[in-house]
């Protein structure tokens, strides 16, 4: 097992996918230990620290890398085994921000309305008790939530010679912010570009559905990742796998149409592994799929199509490599996946 | 506790909310034991009855009722708690309809494509088993899923003397299509007329998220309700409440405008429940929210946002009404509640 | 020539499409001159007059009518042509009405923003000079913009015995609010109830593309229309025709739907007209064509498709019928059309 | 005055705004004549080339440049007066394309139809009568319909190191497939790189509105234009002028979100220029103000707002730069402007 580690130093975090070099390369099946800033580039440490100050666009939402994969080929699939997602810091923040978020209008939802009130909450992450801390900023409530390690942002770089801003979710992956990118997934992912250039950012300590007010608990992360290559096949959108569900991933506006694009995928590629015709898989899902909510505040919005793979009979995703991931997780200095 | 019963004969079905007498009255904290018919009017019961050739415009999706709840008056809450919601037949049915659905071109979304194949999927209902099945209608392939009883359809007349479609869902209620309006919980609609004048009907075996094709595991009902009055206070839009969470209901197109209208709904109960400033609220509800989708095919869609009591503090939704109700079902006939 | 006069009382003015009886029933080919009161029933006639404070939701928007035509049935069309519209006082008014418009959070597009400011702005109204005159509230600014009346509301009962309240445009008319409903047009609305029962209010002495702030120059009107009926020739959507060009409306959300309903429908309907093939006039719509825009702030949005008749070669549209209707239009007391 | 000539060479030609580096450089204020290839890069030439067998993704949409302006910074406002567009051949094309125009199922509005017929229409260029020649595919209708060349991609380089397939509008221009931009006209681009990085291409002898199956009538152009810059002056939105209206250009998805970005920065601009409060001016917008629409088909969407210059006052944009350029392009050879 090659085991590699990568910090980056400040100037090398990256603000968008595609348009940079890479900064690293591995092997496939290397496992990579990798620190992730937060959205704010962890300038947003108090709430005093309002990110329309103390941030400066576009040097937002950074991701660590890109990180090349020795013979990825467009064409290919990139899987990426998420092993850990540790919050690295004691707190984390969200805030609201001008014109950004889903009750809010917006740069594209454009109204004559001044912005909401820029407001910053701190948490506290009690990696022990598996909770944070919520703290209401007028008055005394609080409440613990369950600490649920996310990455709002991964994926490769775009087809076509473009280069996208980290905020932007779309087929190559991106800022989906969904909460189903925890540990124990593998994330499929289209390669464009040789290398297929990878890279994450964008930790939650947890997030609601939709991400509402535009930012979840914000955290630096130290996350586990096992890259590893799938020759030769293709994956039109993301996809992610988990021990006991396949989901597609759609990004798009209206929000109708992100789900249009995941029930498609996901419908299809049912079809595809069970043999089923699609108009058979279309009616199955249909009963039996789910829909989980990405985000409803990023410049596309982001819905997930998830089936548990018991319906789907003795089908197996990409000739089980998730299995096989699983396995290479489990044996990595005896770590316990989250 | 006085117990009606109601099975609506053929000519008594309603395919409107609003613009009908009612069909009964029942004083507040009546149990009202109605049969529903299923979506296609009981026509559909093979595979070769096609919805387009045994149905008729606008006769489709008809509900039992209206029943009047006595002292009902605008700006009064509806509360009705599903006590048991118990398929009527051991088979159920799904179609494709000729332009209707997610992955279709429709009326509104209008393309030039011819319609998709209309298909109609028969499924076995195993109460005792708890499942339906599901069989492909080209190939061998079959499979159980669990059976997860709703409604479809369940709403008050709408304000402003309008009559709406059954098939329409918006601030009346009317065609949520969501699996969460299930048994054991607890329905609230704003009364616009005296008499608030409830019905429902579209069971579903159970539904994946967005009723992507169009139709559920569609079913006749004999379904158990407690109907009872909020008075003085007014419901913005259909609310939920399960044993541990709330929910509020949006409808509305795009898909993004029905996230909004749930979400605001939660935020601002939640802020009102709590005590919390709204923009508090807001950042609870971002991180702690869930977001269920309910339909992606009706003349609006609908979604849902959810929250766990547990997170609010001792909160309680109208004054308590919901503990109280499922006290009333318990004592119903000693019925086990789904 | 029949020439029939209606002027409701205050208390004869109807707030919905269906659910109401006639308060008048003419031949086909009567002519029906209208008095209509405009958005605010009259109540806004200065600038200290809040519609907010003054009007009462639901009655808002009210329609004189509805008028019952003779022999029109289910399946048949109803023409209407307009042979003036005129102003029936010398001022007029617009408003911006708390979370109502386009660059505003509204119930639907639901944000937590506080309303904008309720404001209204006077014209003077000006028949001579063919102008009204802007006066803006804070400073000096004024200028006159062209005169150009057309009637916002205009339409019939809906099907499947659906009740909608004036300010909703859907497939029977309603609100549409296009600035193409002007004098020298016929409309074409398909009948949906016996009788048809028309009506029609919401006068502006002009209108912007898409109504951004909400309201038109509002203003009571005094209308002469002629109502007649093609038999056995049903309408899918309202449309129009000028003497130079035929138009389809569609109403949805989101906008494109509108845009897709109405230009799928001008694609059919130009087919019919001309013989093409379906794509062949795809195509020539598409090169050929307009989409003026309706309202972008109402519950359902508006567009038209449009196009001049002299590309679609000698195709006449519904028999010539709006030939003829000018014709009347033209001995009715030898009015000059506007 | 300063001319310059560029006609690309074939491996010259670019397909993303960004991402490249400027094949010309030249100081504002320069006249530049430059060649553009239509969309298919001219493969396309008779019925039987169909697009999607002759041309290669991502290879469509050729633009012509980018060419750097000497002097621009971000901040700076770059301003191209169009001096001519004029066809450079005697026919061109249209096409449907599978899955893509409004009305059909497409990438993002996925549905499970197969997409619609791919057919090409070849038409008749015919400078010196002014008009296009439009032929049936099936059948011999044919009609001429009248030439208004404009270009459907005019942009410049992205901001936030961003690089866009030439396809896609957004704030930098692109794929804004508007008729508006036409001869005469003075288009405004942000400056988001040092040079400006302007590029053009895609030329339209015509064009619906909303470009409803997808392509216009497509054309290579010999285009003239003034390049010249506004110092110090940012642009949020593309914008242009004409001799009678200013306009400002929306991109995004869902329909409605171009119109609002469009006519708030109308709004905002005419505020500006003006001096009345935003709320007066979005009233006088309100009434006066008009509604373009771009296209409905490509990855965003394009409204324009429009308004007469007339009803702003003695309000001048960009200090005059308009009226100046149109001087220049009157001296550029005695050519009369189109």
């Amino acid at each position: 097992m090659t085991v590699v580690n990568y910090r980056p130093a400040p100037d090398e975090l990256s603000y968008t996918f595609g348009g940079r070099d890479p900064v690293l390369e591995v092997a496939p099946g290397t496992v990579v230990e990798v620190f992730t800033e937060d959205c704010f580039g962890g300038r947003v440490r108090t709430v005093d620290d309002l990110p329309s100050q103390v941030c400066e666009f576009p040097y937002l939402n950074p991701v660590s890398g890109p990180i090349a994969v020795t013979g990825a080929e467009p064409g290919d699939t990139l899987a990426v085994h998420f092993v850990s997602i540790t919050p690295a810091r004691d707190w984390a923040v969200s805030a609201t921000f001008p014109h950004f978020g889903a009750l809010t209008g917006t740069h594209a939802t454009a109204t004559l309305h001044p912005p909401l009130d820029e407001l910053v909450w701190r948490y506290d992450v009690d990696l022990a008790a598996g909770v944070v801390r919520y703290h209401a900023r007028r008055g005394d409530f609080h409440v613990e939530l369950p600490l649920d390690p996310m990455h709002g942002t991964a994926g490769v770089a775009p087809a076509a010679s473009e280069s996208r801003m980290t905020i932007v979710p779309d087929a190559h992956g991106g800022n989906l912010d969904t909460p189903e990118l925890r540990a124990g997934v593998t994330a499929y992912f289209g390669v464009n570009v040789p290398g297929a250039l990878f890279a994450l950012g964008d930790g939650h300590c947890r997030q609601g559905d939709g991400e509402v007010c535009g930012t979840g608990v914000e955290s630096a992360m130290n996350t586990v990742v096992v890259l590893d290559l799938i020759k030769g096949e293709p994956t039109p959108t993301p996809r992610f796998e988990s021990d006991a569900e396949l989901m597609s991933a759609g990004s798009a506006r209206p929000l109708e149409d992100a789900y249009r694009m995941s029930q498609h995928d996901l419908v299809t590629w049912a079809a595809g592994l069970t043999g089923l015709d699609v108009l058979d898989a279309y009616q199955l899902i249909s009963q039996a799929g789910q829909a989980p909510v990405g985000n409803v505040c990023d410049p596309n919005y982001t819905m997930l199509a998830k089936v548990a793979k018991r319906f789907l009979g003795p089908a197996t995703a990409y000739d089980g490599i998730h299995d096989r991931l699983r396995a290479t997780a489990a044996g990595y200095r005896g770590n316990a996946i989250q």
